[in-house]
Parts: structure tokens; sequence; C-alpha cells
């Protein structure tokens, strides 16, 4: 049996994860923290990434063979009023995962999942916030963690993920918005900074499918970008839900202007075999059906 | 008056630099953990850098004018003992120090002393050990924190610090064998890995000379490398001690390699008008002579 244990198991990728691996045969491990998210068939552990003896414990009692950390302070404005905090959470966090696995599961294969849009200090630019500054130092300490003990550790750099399920991303907010609307449950709009700010947008479902060929062919110490390499604008998302929505959500911005298209370089795991299967227009239907059924 | 707060307080450079400060006019206070250390006219803070609370406290309590944060894990050899330990004291403890300072004194200047030596991933090495990475993770942090809150944080990167006082600096472990070699209190020798390996000594009171330089005329986010621009062998440094001292302390090693030399640029801190003021002579016969006022 292949033992994973994915921590962040009850967040929008971690509840898909654990079902994926489920379903593709793996004994699955969920931790949560402050959650009480159950599910048949996956095991829940709680565990305070913080507390570096109870992360110890999980580990050693567990000795998984796979390691899928989704877990983390994730949201940079939240990042501003918590910088201290998300810092520990995401940094020190994921150090105390390694510190763990190196001590008590050593020939474990670890995905630390990080983000395409990691601030990279190497540019000699400044860090946009307190949370991209976290997310490059937790890079560095899988990295590091990596060659300084040999451990079998790889980074993931997904784009925006999207997707049925609950999400505080872009997409999902504005598919809640947009099924009030058509409910009549509200009349209020959407606002937006600028219409033509540029995503690369990928299904949540596709991204789980890159990190088990990243499992099963990924290379120890390496960063792998999972985009779907394509550029999208606000407005194009809009139109998206359009095509399947008669809802008039009144969309406001400050500004309507073209932004430089975000380049991801997606080779590497194309290389491990991988691809998108979900279309654009499916993941944004689904968004929608997802919240039509929850939304009343 | 003017108030400096200076971490590390019991520690080599600490005692001195709280001397210092204190001459030069300064209203000084000592933050020290799990130290007993006492000298009058300094006002000693019990804290422990981890414990973000307390050192929320202490801040808010006397809020510095001036922060000389020298204190943290400084071993090499420890930290691959203790490699999580390291990293929470001199990345998390630091990251608490200027979260305190931003909430409670934030027009506080603040130094962050760093090492010479510091790993740096821009140039795509790997780091040598988790004290070097807990190092780079420290000054990434203070850069980041005065970028992202305008703090008036300054790095100040020592290379190594030698002179009278109780060290495990090479020059200090030296002089101490050297000692119970002159009183007969041992017949051990001194092994090296390799007798020409190289460093830049400097005096410990030139680099606090140095850092007032800084506190008064350095930019804010801004490195200054404290170095004496002369590289010397160990073996140079066995003659030096020679000069003074009719040991006949043994010494072995195991090459005789020569190192590339290292090359700090100290064009920065001489540009605020600081230079060394002691000899490299002076340095090691003042070493010498602490440690035969301490071996008994």
């Amino acid at each position: 049996m292949n033992k994973i244990l994915i921590t962040g198991a009850a967040g929008f990728t971690g509840v898909k994860a654990c079902a994926y691996f489920l379903e593709e045969g793996y004994e699955v491990y969920g931790m949560v923290h402050k959650s009480t998210f159950k599910e048949d068939k996956i095991k829940f552990v709680s565990c305070d990434l913080m507390n570096s003896e109870e992360v110890e414990t999980v580990i050693k009692d567990i000795q998984p063979h796979y390691l899928l950390h989704l877990a983390g302070q994730n949201h940079s404005g939240i990042s501003w009023e918590k910088p201290l905090q998300t810092f520990m959470v995401n940094a020190n966090g994921t150090l105390n995962l390694l510190e763990a696995v190196r001590l008590h599961s050593p020939h474990a294969k670890i995905i630390v999942v990080g983000s395409v849009i990691d601030y990279n200090p190497c540019s000699l630019a400044k860090p946009n916030h307190p949370y991209g500054l976290s997310k490059y130092v937790q890079t560095l300490l899988s990295s590091s963690w990596s060659s300084l003990y040999d451990l079998n550790i790889m980074i993931a750099r997904p784009s925006n993920l999207i997707g049925p399920g609950p999400s505080n991303g872009i997409c999902s907010l504005l598919a809640k918005k947009i099924v009030m609307n058509e409910k009549n449950l509200t009349s209020e709009g959407f606002h937006f900074h600028n219409l033509l700010d540029q995503r690369d947008f990928l299904d949540v479902r596709d991204a789980i499918r890159a990190y088990q060929s990243i499992f099963k062919y990924g290379r120890k110490n390496k960063s792998y970008n999972i985009a779907s390499g394509n550029n999208r604008t606000i407005l194009e998302v809009l139109k998206a839900y359009k095509e399947f929505s008669s809802s008039d959500l009144e969309v406001t911005t400050d500004l309507f202007q073209r932004q430089e298209p975000i380049r991801v370089d997606t080779k590497e795991i194309k290389m491990l075999g991988w691809k998108p299967q979900h279309t654009f227009h499916e993941s944004i239907l689904e968004t929608l059906n997802f919240h039509r059924g929850e939304v009343s």
C-alpha cells in the first residue's frame, strides 16, 4: 500500500486531492487543523504545523511514502494584517514538516506546493507583500533541506487554480455573486481594479494530476511550474460566465489597462507526460453549477 | 538621552558593545537570555527571542532609539545538531524583534548583524550548513521588513572578530591552548584541517565602532561589510602567537593547501569614515594576555 499524507486536507485543493489519491489506490491520510471535515476512507489527523512536536509525532506514526504539503496561509491580504503568523505558518510550518520527515521518514517523496508568482529576491525586486516573502522562504527552505540532507523534496508551482468547490479565488467569488444574482438574492454588483488584469487559470483537478506525475517521475530538488499556458483577462472570465448564465450582474472597474501577459514555462512538467485535461469553459461551467447547488 | 538596546549582551561582542556605547553616552539596555551576566550602569532585560509576546513587551517598554541585534545561534557545527532551533533563533528571533519594533518603536535605527560569509542562493550555490541558510534568511527578512514597512533597518556583515574576551573563534581557542601549554597544564596539541585556510580577522572593538558609524551615517536597507581587508592563513596566526609566547604547542594539520583569498569589499563602510584602529598583532597579544589572566 502507498501511504500518502496530505496537509491542508480540508482546503479547496486538499479535499479533491484526498479523493483523487484514494481513487488511485493510495492509503490517504489527511492532516487538518481546526477543521471537522470528514470523509469516509480517509484517515484524518489533527495537527498544528506550528507545533514541531505534534508534527514529529504525526510523521513518526504514519511514516508516509508520499507527502503533499498544501497547507498554509495563502492570502496576500491577510498577510498584511498578520505578517508574523503568515511567515511562521508558511516557512516554519513547512520546516517542521521537513525536519520530521528527515528524522522519521527520510525516504518519503515530498511535494511542497509554492506558487508560480513567488517573489524572487535574486531578481533584485522587493517583495509585494509578506505572503510573497513567506512563500519564497518556504521554497528556499525546501530546496535547502533537500540539498543539505539529500531528501526527496520537489517543489510544485501552480498558477491560479479554479474549479468546483469552495475557494476564495476570483473565479469562485464571481460565480457565487452571479448565482446570487440569478436567484435574485442580491442586486449588488462586482468591482474590479482592472478588468484587463491577466491570470493563468488551471483546473484544480489538472493540478492534482500534475502532483501525481511529480511523485512518479519528478526529480529531487527540482521545481515544476504547473499552468495552462493561457493568459486570460478578467473580462474574458466574465464573458465565459455570460455564456452559461443570463444573470445581469453589474460589473465596475477602476481601470481598463492592458497588462503584460504572464509567461509560465511549463516545459518541465510536460516532460513528465502531463498536460491539462479540463478546458477553461468546462471549469467555469462546473464552478457555476457548484455554486448553483450551494447558494440558497 | 539616546537609548540603545543590545541583544546578545552577554556574548563576546555584546559585553564590549554595552561598555562602548555606555562610554559614548548612550543609555544602554542589554537583552540577555539564560544569563546572569551583570554590569553596573547597564540595564539588563531577560527575554527569549523566540517568544514574540515577550519580545513585544520589551520593545514596548524600552522603545529604543537604536537596536543592535547581535543575539543568535552562531555556530555552524551546532547547526548540524540543531537545525530547526538554529533557524528558529536566527530567522524567527530576528523577525519577532523587527515586528515588535514596527509596532512599538518604528523610528528606531536597527542594525542586524549577519556575517560576511553568508550563503547566497542567488549565486546558485547550495548552503554549506543550516547555519548559513538561517543567516541568509535573517538578512532577507531584515531587508524585506525594511522595504515592506519602510523601517530603518541596516545590515552589518562582519568578518571573523577577534580580541580579548571569551570567544569560540579560532584565535581565542588557540590562545587558550597556548596559555595552558605555557602553564604546563596540558601537553595536548592543536589539530587543523588545513593550515593554509584563510580568514579576514578584525578586532571586535573595531567592528563595534563600525556599528556606531552605521547608526550615525548608514542608509536604510543597506548592507555594510566590515572587515580588515587582510587575508591571513592559520599558519600566519600561529606565527603571530609565536612572537609573543615561548610555548611549544604541537600543531598538526591534514592539509597544506593554498586557498583562494577571501575578497571582502569594504568600500561602503569606509565611505562612512570608518577604518580599523587595532593592528592584527595588537589583537593577538591582547587575546593572549586575556587568556593568561583567565587560565589557572
